[in-house]
């Protein structure tokens, strides 16, 4: 169905809007035409709050989580416990992972998993800087806590190679994790017992 | 569910976003991890997309239709018949009666819908500049394409009230059953409607 937008102004909206993710044309125009409607305030503010999200964001220079510091409040804490290291796809793994209070070490964001059909090697990760913070030492223990899909197991499986040589007991989270599942869409309380019973890493 | 952020420009975008129609935490929280994986480009259009929506629009002198210029392209075309106008409730509903291509008139964007029960009275639509664009002549129909529900039906009786002293037609759309609907589930209300507005049979 083509559109007739009587204006280029709410053209590009819908267009823009319309490139997020679950949000198809028709949305696109429904959230356009809500913004028109509403107060300009909140309009502007809502655009600002997107740009200044992307523009302006930070990343933890340790383990790479969201931050507004240099270092993350997780990584500056020093009640947390810095000899676990929490391995995680994305941000909102942490944000999960917080939330189920069952863990009290520091997190390492990968930034992604490895995944040879979307063209994803472990270079364009944050895997050679997972190595050199085991490499220098303070941590014994590193908990794989990666999706339990094709992709998780991959990137699992690599980082376990790169860390055989050190010394740090290599886990991962417990499989009470339904397998093919998204770690996104996980609830709290099946992903706080997978971590409280977080076995080995075995081949 | 609290959620921590740990970026209070994430939180931030969070808020705005789950203002939307629709667009609870959750989901606000998976736009704005989306806007912040995709290209800052992108990401940056969006935010001035919405901006630009809120501030920059602008409306037509005439029939209050989205319009980039004083007068909208379909008041301003000569093409079209201007004895008629069809009353709609917003811009949306232009664009949907203009996707059908079955009318060639001009139309008349109220803004809304008396709705006693919002506060919404007819003093803030527009329908006082309807009531001059009628007495100015040159009209010979309203069509009232106003939803069939309360408030729709409320409207368009005072409407037809207000238009009462004018020699023009007022005429509403067709009451009946949906094209493509089981008549097993078409209500009865309608179904009475389309009974007694019943049409000659043509093949």
């Amino acid at each position: 169905m083509s559109q007739q937008f009587a204006s280029t102004l709410l053209e590009n909206a819908v267009n823009e809007l319309s490139r997020l993710p679950g949000v198809g044309r028709k949305t696109a125009l429904r959230l356009a035409l809500h913004i028109l409607r509403s107060d300009e305030k909140n309009g502007v503010a809502l655009g600002n709050a997107i740009i200044d999200l992307r523009r302006n964001i930070r990343y933890c220079d340790c383990c790479h989580n969201i931050s507004e510091t240099p270092l993350c409040p997780i990584c500056a804490d020093p009640l947390r416990d810095s000899s676990t290291l929490c391995v995680v796809e994305n941000v909102k793994d942490v944000m999960n992972l917080e939330n189920t209070r069952q863990y009290r070490g520091l997190y390492h964001v990968l930034g992604g998993l490895i995944s040879p059909i979307d063209g994803i090697g472990p270079d364009s990760l944050e895997i050679d800087s997972l190595v050199e913070r085991v490499n220098a030492g303070d941590i014994n223990e590193v908990i794989l806590a990666l999706s339990p899909t094709m992709d998780g197991e991959t990137t699992g499986y690599y980082i376990f190679r790169r860390l055989n040589g050190s010394h740090v007991a290599v886990t991962q989270l417990a499989r009470g994790v339904a397998i093919g599942n998204e770690l996104e869409y996980t609830d709290e309380i099946t992903l706080g017992r997978s971590l409280l019973n977080r076995t080995p890493f075995n081949e």
